[in-house]
């Protein structure tokens, strides 16, 4: 197939071409300009590296494009976010990248964006030796605020949804052997794929809570997303709000299919991409929430104490011996 | 002298340092919170990348902290920005960097902003090959807009500042060697180091714009910054507002012991990084604001007629033969 090469097209081709992807009365100027009267912000910057957070071999242009848009929503929901403005975007590629690469790109985070709402704001564009996504995304405050250090003892925890999939998802895509007498249902794959490739968000996540609060006085609650696994987001929590969470084995919500066992729990617990939430309400504001959707799981509490992730009803004691991953 | 390389600090500890340098408020969670009532936004982001904006030779880690400040900062207030609210750090960088030049960068960036406005709002730090700091900048939009496309024929155009310096500084800082007959006197070398290594801005710009406008029903006018050199400023100001510039080139604010001949005009057109402001005003607006401040200096002026750039009372022909630079 012939290629069109960024050292053949140049640089103000480059950002001509990038331009289309944006609004019209963005195009042209030094900065984008925002009209934002009355909300206060939430701003986020997330950086996605070549060989580092992606590869050719297990992700295509567009699902990176889907996925650094998820992760930087993903972060503004989880603390309140009730509109999503916008995105800037510093692309860094070599100068033999096909312009394809770039348009599938592009092509993916328009699309996301129109999923969770948005517009590409501006950004600007370098070489380099490789590849580099550097994404800040820029969204109004809603009414209550979601912080990691605003659990507090006796509160229910819950969660959005299912973990672990997506880092199946990554271990199809990238042909990772794992235990060979392990069945994988159809169904279970295809969820895995999906979630790795293009993860779904709940942008009406801040919508639920506020229709489920019986209390109009409180104004924080303690939340964070599960993008570095499970397991890290209790422990952000715990320790952020400074207290002991317990979680109930058995009430973990898992796909139908997940199959049992430790290396099974390890990534359910320590996969991360799932972008869930994962948050604590009082009693009663927990109870209104659960009635009204059945997606989210009640799956522990906090109590009093020393930071901690404890598991209750688990017979695997390996567990908590793991360690979140980290990139260096 | 001792090593701390990021790969044995690890990703928390590194995390927990760099919080170090942002308002304690900032600290801890998802992504940053910012107060913004009433206000319209400027975004701007730009990627500096080793090897191709910096190199270790050249500029130290503080330095490059000013400079990605000072480029994203140049934006925002050639947009017409009237408060810098802060910046988000997209940072990548290679497991064996030693912790004290991430140190320096980020004490450079903070001293930066302490001279210009804004904090460190967040951002997102991860490894990569080569080191790169993809730096977005949020500002709030003043009274009139600065914009690219809003010069008018007949308009005068202005300068903030003296431009080459910058390119004389990088020349003199990566030891090239340009003309040995050449005599450059220490106030020049001195200027040109400092434009290079810590360039002031024009924070109070917006303010003198306002304060010499005889005709408060004008909400924008035509700027940028020649952060790509004076040439690709005036260019990108006719194409974007599709008139001729007519620039006189005895008018053209050059230091005192600035060279002659044609290289230096190279240096001097097509040098880049200066960061003064290029702009356009009706001639009433232009002569009260020449009277109010004497470091601003008319150039030329706009005419009807196909975006071009042309110079009267210039020998150097071969001048407009050269185009500004790509990096690709």
């Amino acid at each position: 197939m012939h290629k069109e090469l960024l050292e053949d097209i140049g640089e103000k081709e480059l950002i001509r071409r990038l331009a289309e992807f944006m609004p019209k009365n963005q195009v042209s100027d030094d900065c984008a300009f925002v009209k934002c009267k009355n909300k206060n912000l939430l701003v986020n910057t997330d950086a996605l590296v070549e060989n580092v957070h992606f590869n050719d071999d297990s992700i295509s242009a567009f699902d990176i494009g889907w996925k650094a848009v998820a992760s930087n929503i993903s972060d503004l929901i989880s603390s309140g976010c009730n509109k999503i403005i916008g995105i800037n975007i510093g692309l860094v590629i070599p100068p033999k990248t096909d312009w394809i690469w770039i348009k599938s790109l592009y092509t993916g985070i328009n699309r996301a964006l129109e999923h969770f709402g948005g517009v590409i704001l501006g950004g600007d564009c370098s070489m380099g030796k490789e590849r580099i996504i550097s994404m800040t995304a820029i969204g109004t405050q809603g009414k209550i605020k979601l912080r990691r250090n605003a659990c507090k003892p006796k509160e229910i925890i819950l969660t959005t949804g299912i973990h672990g999939l997506s880092k199946l998802g990554l271990m199809i895509k990238s042909k990772n052997v794992f235990d060979n007498n392990i069945f994988l249902t159809k169904n279970l794959i295809n969820k895995s794929l999906q979630q790795f490739c293009q993860p779904k968000l709940n942008p009406k996540f801040l919508k639920k809570i506020l229709n489920a609060r019986p209390n109009k006085s409180v104004k924080t609650i303690g939340c964070t997303d599960s993008s570095d696994g499970l397991f890290q987001a209790l422990l952000d929590l715990s320790i952020e709000s400074n207290c002991r969470a317990i979680i109930d084995y058995t009430k973990i919500p898992k796909h139908k299919d997940w199959p049992q066992g430790n290396k099974w729990d390890e990534y359910y617990f320590f996969g991360g991409e799932d972008y869930e939430l994962v948050f604590s309400l009082p009693r009663k504001w927990a109870k209104n929430l659960l009635c009204a959707d059945k997606t989210i799981t009640e799956i522990g509490f906090f109590l009093e104490g020393k930071a901690s992730v404890e598991f209750k009803n688990c017979n695997n004691e390996n567990l908590l011996k793991n360690k979140s991953f980290s990139h260096f």
